[in-house]
């Protein structure tokens, strides 16, 4: 199975623009990337980035300028099993994303909170992506046109993309990697108010 | 095991208040309170409600007007071992609770977004909740205090508590009850809009 990890290198993260310099949330996008790219290699295997333009990072790179459906789309054809794992998933732990590669069906979906992907298997050639909009209902309705059996993986850590300021208090409670010590050295911490907890810095 | 869900029947949802009436809130949370309680049952458990005042459900009923940390910490003394399932967990599957019940530890801890605890397993006589504040990590500390063994749960459906609208979509795209079904009764549907999910009525 390959392993591939999108990564939109041109302005990550724009939704923490009030929180975050463009500088930081770079910098930030690319720490979360090493983190994911390092639980991936933690269940054994090797994944590669898939990237809007070249980057600095240790790992096999491929650059595609396009958006992400086309780009993953032919990414498909280079094996018989495909994972597609995000590389916002900050909270991803090499238990949770080998749950994701050894579950059985044709193809697994990992919703995303808000209605996204933010993980799938693909073990069916006809199978393509479409992440405009929710697009795990999407892809389940893709899957059901090709008769390709779905398994849903039920995990909060995958299920959680950091794209805004309450996903940074995610970060801090459930991370272990660098995106998390990235985010105690901006010099963030967990602040509780009126029960709700959320982010200072 | 007993398998206890607790309930707040005085003023429930507060934070759907601009969305929906107090009698629609009321309405909307029993319904969630069936569904998770039919989920236990669909896992051979006999769950019981911890309301703080009456409530016409159909399951053995506790009553108990003090807050939520001293009534839940009275229930430990009547079992060797305990759940604990919150009941506004619309999107729980029996799958899902079957993960809880079974994931082995002297306590199972099943985060919520946010640093909430929505479900946990107890199985030592000492363990006390505090729900106060970012539970998630002071159950984590009160469980090191006394030596015992932690579990996390890694589960979207679990961790999605429904307290905000942004909740309700979770709930249209997940749900399978009659939470679901109450509110495409009540006129809301999924709405995106600039790539991001929301509800519309």
């Amino acid at each position: 199975m390959q392993v591939v990890v999108p990564f939109a290198a041109g302005e990550p993260k724009t939704r923490l623009a009030g929180t975050l310099t463009a500088e930081e949330r770079r910098a930030f996008a690319l720490a979360m990337l090493d983190d994911v790219l390092a639980a991936i290699r933690s269940t054994g295997r090797e994944p590669r980035v898939l990237s809007t333009r070249p980057i600095d990072i240790d790992a096999p790179l491929e650059v595609d300028s396009r958006p992400l459906t086309p780009a993953v789309n032919d990414v498909f054809a280079a094996a018989d099993s495909t994972a597609i794992v995000m590389a916002d998933l900050a909270l991803a732990t090499p238990t949770a994303l080998e749950r994701l590669f050894s579950a059985e069906g044709d193809v697994v979906i990992a919703p995303g909170r808000g209605g996204g992907t933010n993980a799938l298997v693909s073990r069916h050639s006809e199978f393509r992506v479409d992440y405009h909009g929710t697009s795990y209902l999407d892809h389940l309705e893709i899957a059901a046109e090709i008769g390709a059996s779905v398994t849903e993986l039920d995990s909060h850590r995958i299920a959680t993309d950091v794209d805004e300021v309450s996903d940074l208090a995610e970060v801090l409670m459930h991370g272990t990697g660098t995106a998390r010590d990235w985010l105690l050295d901006a010099g963030f911490s967990l602040s509780v108010t009126g029960g709700r907890v959320s982010v200072t810095r």
